[in-house]
């Protein structure tokens, strides 16, 4: 410590001091004071005495200091995941796990169904993750209670939430139901029902407006015996609330179904009870899980761009952790109608 | 410190020295030596000295403290996946964050395939996590070669590795692909098709080897033409394997795939070229996926049980954290045929 006891010869104005000033106060080379702002453990318990004490002699600028110390990252990223197996959120996943590795960035993932939310966040307090993803959790997490401020590095992904100060990317899933709407009306479709889901999952909320509210400006609203509501977004509710509904109503011609997993289950339900797809009835998912496109469904769905999705929540997280000060962004991305078989793969 | 150094007075045989000993020593009570082996941030550093003290005074018995910094736990068993939206695996997380859950531990999650290994590596070496059960990791896993101890709290799903210390959990998947050989043969499929996959995963390399060698044993070996192995294990992959077997060999009358989403692919790759399942040929799939028993394939295939699996895999990682000296425990537990319509229903 001694040795630059008398560097003070070179006391530049406060925010004026560079590394290289301490690396020269120090004798030590611009490296080795990076090593010891960085922590590495590389550095002989001597030098890091000497360049510390450098850094307080020519007080080192604060901010400059506080930005090598944020540079000190863990460099892997936290995802909270609704629920690990539904296939749309681990294709989403395995996304985010490639955008980050591209970026040199680690993944790490909570499951929130299996309480993932407080260990997520306290990993993120204790600077275990730099920054923190949340893929479809619904306002009910724990981990929007424990980390609501606006400047820490969260951001949500296919949930949007009004009041929470985070960015969060989303789709028009209102647009995405009144497009189906209006790809059955146009292709006269007179008798349609609506498969849908839980409603604090703003996603599905949306979809179900969008596609009611179309319904009933062309003056076909629809009828409440021609809407199940379904707990579980599983094949197996899809396939029962299909026969339930033909069973009620078998003049139906088509149906929306909320998402992918119950368009599959509502297909093989119609298929179950003599009735063809499409001849007899269309059928139309949401999200284009991989299996829509196999040959035995061929579902007629609404993508939502998940590739575009994944890389603007990295790169707005990425931008969050740099510079915590910045304004929200909310994105809310566009979807497109791809039309299959299942709706007899006419034209939009 | 110095308040404590009479406490030599009543110096105990080395092990045999209790916390109750510590306590009286440094005039504390027993809880707080508790929390400072704990690493309590509540005790003073004065309090938390004067126990140190006494703690090295005593000659506090080091296996005991062992035992008291080991309570200290992460409360987070890591995992890492091969694959993360291989629907198996995405099961088995599933099954794997029910059953932490539900005594009390949280998971946290790595995909191999993204650069999991070394996080969940170093995760281990900082206590992050208090063991690490790696899902269906190959041989060529760095986590493997960055954590070789025999002590460590580690575990292996779904995958064996003779040379590897750690307790094992695998289903004996040379006598699943055993079962569906003896299968065709005994109901009289004469000409047999293999679609198999990567070798360097060991159930793969094992249900084909048993399927091989149950179908040599009955003097009908597996012509070479009749051989395809899929580089990726995906339903494309399954499609163009079946048109290809069919084209070259239209004769054939069962096919085994050594996943089921090869069959899956296998069976719409079938139909697309005219052919009937099961009229004109079998298949058989391994995994029991939750899709193969939909009404669309109803595939017939080998389910491991996946749940005594993942029960066992916790129970003996546990066990390991609590005991890290205990023995080496290989676990091979047996599979089951569940026949469906894609080979015609009939009983095993």
């Amino acid at each position: 410590m001694k040795i630059i006891s008398d560097s003070t010869e070179i006391t530049p104005a406060i925010g004026k001091v560079t590394s290289h000033d301490v690396a020269k106060a120090a004798g030590v080379s611009q490296a080795t004071v990076s090593r010891v702002l960085r922590n590495d453990l590389k550095v002989t318990q001597a030098t890091r005495e000497r360049v510390q004490q450098a850094l307080v002699d020519l007080r080192y600028e604060p901010h400059a200091m506080a930005r090598a110390f944020r540079s000190q990252r863990a460099g892997s990223i936290g995802v909270v995941v609704a629920r690990l197996s539904y296939p749309l959120y681990a294709t989403m996943l395995e996304a985010i796990g490639a955008k980050l590795s591209s970026l040199g960035h680690r993944m790490m993932v909570w499951d929130a169904e299996y309480g993932g939310d407080l260990p997520a966040s306290k990993a993120l307090r204790q600077g275990l993750v730099d920054g923190v993803i949340l893929l479809a959790v619904t306002a009910t997490s724990d981990f929007l209670k424990d980390t609501s401020s606006a400047s820490a590095p969260v951001v949500l992904l296919n949930r949007t939430m009004d009041e929470y100060p985070s960015d969060q990317v989303g789709s028009d899933n209102v647009e995405g139901g009144r497009m189906v709407a209006q790809y059955f009306i146009r292709h006269g479709r007179k008798h349609s029902a609506l498969i849908g889901g839980l409603q604090r999952a703003t996603p599905i909320r949306d979809r179900e407006m969008g596609f009611r509210q179309a319904l009933e400006q062309a003056g076909h609203a629809l009828q409440s015996d021609n809407y199940r509501r379904s707990e579980s977004f599983t094949y197996q509710s899809g396939r029962e609330s299909a026969r339930d509904l033909l069973l009620t109503n078998p003049t139906l011609d088509a149906i929306f179904c909320v998402n992918d997993m119950l368009a599959l289950g509502a297909i093989d339900g119609i298929r179950s009870m003599g009735f063809q797809v499409p001849q007899d009835v269309w059928v139309v998912g949401y999200d284009d899980i991989e299996l829509s496109s196999w040959d035995s469904y061929d579902l007629t769905t609404v993508r939502q761009p998940l590739q575009e999705m994944v890389n603007e929540a990295v790169d707005l997280l990425l931008a969050k952790i740099a510079h915590p000060g910045k304004t929200q962004v909310l994105l809310k991305l566009s979807n497109e109608l791809v039309v299959r078989s299942s709706s007899d793969g006419r034209a939009f």
